[in-house]
């Protein structure tokens, strides 16, 4: 066996997973040597304050707040530090100095993925993520090889743990949205500002990232349909449930067959009911999950921790493993494959399923009304449930499930419903997804 | 970009994987070669009889019974014959004279994988066999690459669809064993003779391979410990279900901590009682799901069809593409790792829970006789449940959960129970995993 130099090892950012991925370099260094085939060295830990508390012992002399030259001396760069700048001029110095790079940096390549994918490929290095969707669950590498000889038709994730908490919690627990959410930020789950997670933002990124991967083209996060969770009322969560349903935040990603013969991507977030049958409806607690349909594998599904600093660095470590033994192999990297460049289908134009509930006045004619309405639309309409409610006044609640739609039919549906006499209220509206 | 020339890729076998993998190289050229970088030119198929009737449209020049000639004029090798000769052979063949080698053989990989991954490394060729376990679903490429950096602890896996659907069937329908069974003949899922699956021979194949990838070692399919379905019962099925369990067939791969401070692997098949809030309990029908505990990265779930010709395919095809990718960027192949030599752990030596089914004469002083069985080997109970069934002899079933011992210890237990005078039968006896 030949005996390969060292492998150098840049570090930027020390925080909870980049302490981890640190302490794992230089704790089990044999190990990962054993199974690249050269050793690695950590040759310096970039941090903007070299003097914070650290949770892992990095050697004094590791550390630096000179992240630009420490950049340009290494094979790889792992970037931990979030946020876009400095992060993107230090991972594209990186890639300039002929180093891979490794990012768990969500935001950075959901805004300038492209960007930093077209350097790579000038030079031939190689961008890792697997980190960046989804925490320890590996998603990116069996979508970029395993599938890489199938076709995905259709991605349908629980991408966001701190949503899927709360909604998880409103559904077994009885409890609501604000008790949910509460609960969500004193267990550290969410932030003191939730915004990022419980409107879709953070589960968006994540969206345009598995969508420009799955279909080889490059979808830009502000073309990402978004809608949050914070509508979803407890009622809603109950009446799913009772229904055969549980509601979860999606990412979906999809191809979608236009009319002019090619094909376009859609990507998009919102909450959705699943059916309790789908194994997606098992996904629980802050835990992720991504459900693959495939042309020939079928379905798919990948399941496991969505954030936290040690399964983080698990994905990170992978990558490093990787990105290490194609050092040790030599050769220009694969080439980010975005050679599809297919349009982007706006959200009025896909197929979905409503899930609509009105409040109405429960007299002669009112049904043949609202049912008018959805076939004025082309709407057509699956299952239809009325419960009596008012006594005085006499109102009723109706929750009607459509067949599947194009989403501006359905929208225009419930406009039209809205502006109806007969209707009261609109207090709901849904997709179903998964069925 | 440079114009890479052809890669050659020879077909083994044109059976149901290999006439989906045939038919998908020639419709879809042109998209897989543009995730390559390179052309892939199909340039045999090895066949028994050029003259059987194929599901796929392989043009007669490429079809050939000359498969020796095939495999050394070919950059990459798509062994889909299986059985054990000639496919050890011609693989040997293929590695010796430069080729990368794509299997979906399980039976020669459990086999006569140390012999094959030795060639390989010899010469820098590599082998790839994503579609040999759990069909479809990516779980080699996972463990090879995004846990390289992490470290398993164990892994559950559902890896036979045959034994999922009848186990599924008792389950979720009250059928009995036979008649799952025969309704499995019938859909195709089972073999006429169904010993391979039913027996777990199969499962003991994946098994190997799953323990010898993730931790690194070799373990022979010999040394699998291997307990068929053929004992499960609809009342065993019946009874977990209203405890809160469900039965399937698990292989079971696991780190073990030896007394001398070296660490073990036990590699082991049997049916288990698994909670019903396991995400393996919502594997349902002919599926496989592979469930991995790793230190880092926590729980993981790979979810997915396990068989099927077009699902194999899929898998078979990923490995194509990332095999073709590596003949474009050139250089030695990985070395499959298996450096860390791990003592193989006997069954005897392994922890596990108990699940005891007994039939007792009730009378006073019967339960303190049972329980001092217990004691005597060491065991500690964690539940019982007396059920009196006897009328005019008064007997009673016992349903006892142990905590977690020594497997040696609980089938001492188990042993001492039948031959005590108090105990009329032990009706059954379940490993509990998943807890």
């Amino acid at each position: 066996m030949i005996e390969y130099r060292n492998i150098r090892i840049a570090l930027l950012g020390a925080g909870s997973v980049g302490a981890q991925v640190a302490d794992q370099i230089l704790r089990h260094g044999d190990e990962l040597a054993a199974r690249v085939g050269a050793g690695l060295e950590l040759v310096g830990v970039a941090v903007r304050n070299p003097d914070s508390a650290r949770t892992a012992d990095i050697p004094q002399h590791l550390i630096t707040t000179d992240a630009e030259t420490l950049v340009r001396n290494a094979d790889i760069v792992i970037e931990l530090m979030g946020g876009i700048e400095p992060a993107r001029t230090l991972i594209l110095s990186a890639i300039n100095s002929g180093a891979d790079v490794i990012t768990a940096n969500k935001a950075l390549l959901a805004h300038h993925g492209p960007e930093i994918f077209d350097a790579a490929s000038q030079v031939g290095a190689q961008i890792f993520y697997e980190a960046a969707v989804a925490g320890a669950i590996p998603i990116i590498r069996p979508l970029r090889e395993s599938l890489a000889g199938d076709r995905v038709s259709r991605i349908l994730g629980i991408v966001n743990g701190t949503t899927n908490f709360i909604l998880d919690r409103i559904d077994t627990l009885g409890e609501s949205m604000e008790a949910s959410l509460q609960m969500a930020q004193d267990l550290g789950y969410a932030e003191a500002d939730p915004t990022a997670d419980v409107e879709g933002f953070d589960a968006a990124q994540k969206a345009a990232i598995l969508a420009s991967l799955a279909f080889h083209t490059h979808v830009p996060v502000d073309q990402v349909y978004r809608e949050g969770i914070t509508k979803v009322s407890l009622d809603q969560v109950q009446a799913a449930r009772k229904a055969g349903y549980v509601i979860k935040l999606l990412a979906i990603a999809e191809r979608v067959a236009l009319e002019d013969g090619r094909e376009g991507v859609s990507a998009r977030v919102y909450p959705a009911m699943v059916p309790l049958t789908h194994p997606l409806a098992a996904v629980h607690g802050a835990y992720n999950a991504v459900f693959v349909e495939a042309e020939a594998a079928g379905s798919l599904m990948f399941y496991g921790a969505g954030a936290g600093g040690i399964q983080t660095a698990s994905a990170v470590l992978g990558d490093l493993v990787t990105a290490a033994r194609r050092h040790v192999i030599g050769g220009p990297g694969v080439v980010e494959s975005a050679h599809a460049n297919m349009p982007i289908v706006p959200i009025s134009a896909i197929s979905t399923r409503y899930n609509i509930t009105l409040e109405v006045t429960d007299a002669p004619g009112v049904l043949a009304n609202i049912a008018s309405v959805f076939s004025t639309h082309g709407v057509s309409v699956e299952s239809l449930e009325q419960k009596t409610v008012g006594v005085e006044v006499p109102t009723a609640t109706l929750v009607i499930g459509t067949h599947v739609g194009i989403e501006a039919d359905l929208a225009a549906t419930v406009d039209a419903l809205a502006a109806s006499p007969v209707v009261e209220r609109v207090s709901g509206v849904l997709r179903v997804e998964g069925l």
